[in-house]
């Protein structure tokens, strides 16, 4: 696209749903060249023996996960790892100088006792992780900017966060009232030969899982304890969904003031948002389907005020591997890298 | 099986969903035979020109839909009905001396006010409607057992109301905290050729729909209301879900002593159903999948307790067209004749 | 229903997905009792523990697999394991007097060469292996009434073979001509944690596997064989098609009189299947859906002739699980026993 | 990008998948505009209305179909419209100097009495219709180049016909032994409200349909004759796939020439198609998944020999809405144009 020298990007797990739609992603990327593909156990494969369509389009082979080697080659990385990986790797690409985004959860608490609870493993980066950022762009815009280190946010914490953050930075609700029932496409337990992510098994079925006790409970709580000023505990149900991709969250709330209608909370939404391009506010009366989201980047938001009970109902919708993974990553690189955060990634969705 | 006679029934709107369930089934119950299969725009049409599959099993034709006619031939009679038709022909058919089961919206509600509200449509059979009962037998089952009229029960209300029962039944919890995140498959919106329910427009995709104002709310809140003893308010949500059949609600609410723990809960829900033979409760730490109903009789409950906000998670689930409809009209049949409860009806679903 | 007692039969692989289906419908067989279930690697565990939902139905628990403590209980056994184990295990079971049933392929072939070259495996009971019958009761009903050792077909060759029969029988097309093309749901894959089973992977794709090479091959060819009188060659090509249960295999060949119309071919169809209750024919103009058969034993059969090109296209849809598998077996069973071949098994589908 | 002007481009009927996928296109096709959006029953509204999730990308509003109006404002037009209705349009635009793609069959044929004898409708506009080129960029490139009529490949044709190509171009198979099996997600159906389009009907399940009758059959026919030189008649059987979008045809012919392998022919298609950029041939024993496709403008092909029967198994894999129709008309567009065949078209799918 004209400008002479390409930035040097690197993949470190580029096997898996977030890594392939990383490649797919940043091959389109205008200010960008991914030079390193990396893995463990595909490592001496090329990409194509794991994808197979993409073959002509990407040539670069899976090389060893060599940290010295790594930072020679590339500016920024990406890890997309299992948890608990990227806090070995983080710490050395840092120290030489890369910008490290890490897909996984290692880097997303502030308090690394709430990641040893809920993930049960110790951890030596403690320096370096209090320096780590979370990647919501629409809310820590300006931190993501100053950083070299992003703990990118799971899937659905970005749509439950979305969904929550004018009603709890406005103190709209009751904090502890938030119920959040989230679905998800079946791509969001990876590409793993797992039974109960069978065609077989999830098609024409759906079921709530580590209901109480999912992971990502503890990330969505921390960022809204920061929205309100104070600690927060919500009910966060995860959901697996028939279908691939896409994410719905539907939150409740309980309103302080009853007064408040659909109307003036699309007019707050808006506001809230005016700067987030990636952010869509439906129109009043028009709730979100996962299938508008999908491919894209955007995050579509519905409202809806019910007077009777005065809750507040806010429905997100999200393309799980692209806002709600690889794509919001590039967005953070993007604000990183001071470019354009819409910068390379898709706006519109695929569509039927 | 052996008995001489067989109860001869009639299906007045056999060309849908609920009228071929009513169909498949009736003609495996061993105490009934289907004499009459009528329909207003496939009158003259042979069952097999609606469904080819079953020409083979089923010889009968649509006939038009004469009151005098059905009465004269059958001693039960189910309405299939589009809501506010039933209200019409049900009168006529119970004046003659036939037990009718509807399974439209017309004979739900105890307050013809609360039906014209939410339908808006003006009735004439206000007196027959006060004899009509509530027909979820696992609550009703004695009325049922005396009734000629019954008004069965919407999908979700039967799903959302088996999880709910034994907690506000026993003041377990604070029933205007009571949510109600319902998810359905497209089989619940009918055999209609509507844009929203095609599959290129439903399958991998996901949606809540009439958020706060679905008509299953009102009926919903009745019979928690009759429960609870007092008046009751409840959020209700429902979602389309791609897949054909099944409905899983997830059911919160907040525990009155936070003393309950899960295992004490399975306990009080395993004695409120002790008579239930469709009612399965899942063990401790299982929650069910919409699959494991489909195909049968069967509500599968699954039971969690959130200690960190004194919630309880009660997820239900059901085959939509069978204990979600034609199924629960048919066990409803059984009570009314005297016949054991399970009779004639799938006890197991059909996986995978 | 009123026999004093009940035959007892063993299912050993009563895990996969095949043992479940059998599991399910003999429980309903009305002549049997389900009194042993067997498994290697689930040995221990109870049928709850693989199926939690079929738990108030079944009590069984997964027992090892002892050909000497089998026998000693059992009447008949089902024997649904991987290919190759079955010829160890029905030895010891014939011998001790039980009639055995096996769904792998290790007695599918009346020449054990043809199955060492396809299953690459040599095998010592080629004494035992020469008394077994190809159970496809529609072609060879006289023969499975007089074995004791049944070698089922598998799920393609059923659908393909019940399609091609009257053709080659009556010398009505010119054999090698013969192409299928097949289509399955993924649970003919089996309950394995394999990648391109995943719903991520294979849902809203489609494929063909295995092309000029797949095993059931020489098992169709075996039977074509058998009926045209001298050897066939046949061209078969698999698919794997996103959704969980049927199969359509699409059949082309050019027919030997260019003067037979469909109607010619749907009168012999029907006469050369009137003895065959899960055989349907659809009418003139009617092409069967697999969701027609899903969840019975039936096999529908559509026909089409092309004058343009002198070809028949018949077109067969089976449940893969049942009428492709456990169906079939337990017809093959009826038969053996002298019992109506429709005992016990689903006439009407799963619609929709 | 960068070009001071681009150029004005319409779309008549837009609310279809045809034309949502054209807006989708266009609107990031760096060359062009879209300035005009038509439409018969949607005129008036906002495109918006119809696609809630593209109003913050289109904020174009449908208009009624004006000949005039459109050529004062386009340069370019797009036809995606039922059959029967672009011959009365694209006369009128050609005249007034537009360049015109029309996504229907109306000018699919060379000869006219192939149309009406399929299409069963007489045309007036036999002048213009003698100057369309068929729109198969891979085998009319040059045409195209010269022309200002394209009639566009439906989507079965274009799989089709880059799986025969080579092999009637060069004489290799025996024409008439030419079977297609072809597959199909539902939309391409359309988005209209038919019953068996339904996700309740057509989830889970798979038929063929049109058996012998297809109207894309003669424009097959049509391009076979063309490459092989002398009239052509082929076997093709479409079949409806629970899927949304894809396409996948199984082509089987009878090779002339028995010493021909698989890496053979895998050579001369890649000969063939060495200047076709959107023609993707997989290495050896790779066969495509619809899936690689969907997104993508690309048509993945891969093949296979049977020695046995003599026979070459071609199977191409393509997204029907794009290389079958929307993403087809653009390539077409940008050959009219002078530009490069790829320009503003998605080279890589969308996976999983």
């Amino acid at each position: 696209m004209g400008n002479l020298r390409r930035v040097p990007v690197g993949i470190v797990g580029a096997s898996g749903y977030g890594g392939v739609q990383l490649v797919r992603l940043l091959m389109d990327h205008p200010e960008v060249e991914v030079v390193y593909l990396g893995g463990e156990s595909s490592a001496g494969k090329t990409f194509a023996d794991l994808y197979p369509h993409l073959g002509s389009v990407v040539q670069l082979n899976i090389e060893a996960v060599d940290p010295e080697l790594i930072a020679s080659r590339c500016e920024v990385v990406f890890l997309s790892l299992p948890n608990g990986l990227a806090c070995d790797i983080a710490p050395k690409l840092i120290e030489k100088g890369c910008k490290v985004l890490d897909l996984s959860a290692d880097y997303r608490f502030s308090e690394l006792k709430t990641y040893t609870t809920w993930y049960g493993t110790e951890r030596s980066d403690r320096t370096i992780a209090k320096t780590a950022v979370y990647g919501l762009p629409e809310l820590y815009r300006d931190r993501i900017a100053e950083t070299n280190l992003i703990g990118c946010p799971g899937c659905y914490p970005t749509a439950s966060l979305l969904a929550l953050a004018p009603l709890l930075k406005q103190g709209l609700i009751i904090p502890e009232t938030a119920i959040i029932d989230a679905k998800s496409g079946t791509s969001g337990g990876g590409r793993q030969g797992k039974i109960n992510l069978l065609l077989a098994e999830a098609d024409n079925s759906l079921a709530a899982y580590n209901v109480a006790r999912h992971r990502h409970t503890p990330e969505i709580e921390q960022i809204c304890s920061d929205l309100a000023g104070h600690e927060v505990t919500v009910q966060f149900t995860p959901h697996l969904i028939p279908m691939v991709r896409g994410i719905l969250a539907t939150v409740y709330a309980t309103l302080r003031d009853p007064g408040l209608v659909r109307d003036d909370l699309i007019t707050i939404y808006t506001a809230f948002y005016r700067n987030s391009p990636w952010v869509k506010i439906c129109n009043s009366g028009t709730y979100p389907q996962t299938k508008w989201a999908c491919g894209s980047n955007s995050c579509y938001i519905g409202i809806e005020v019910d007077p009777r009970t005065r809750r507040v109902i806010v429905m997100s919708a999200i393309d799980n591997l692209i806002k709600g993974q690889a794509g919001q990553a590039i967005q953070c690189m993007n604000i990183m890298m001071g470019w354009d955060e819409t910068l390379g990634l898709p706006k519109v969705g695929f569509y039927p």
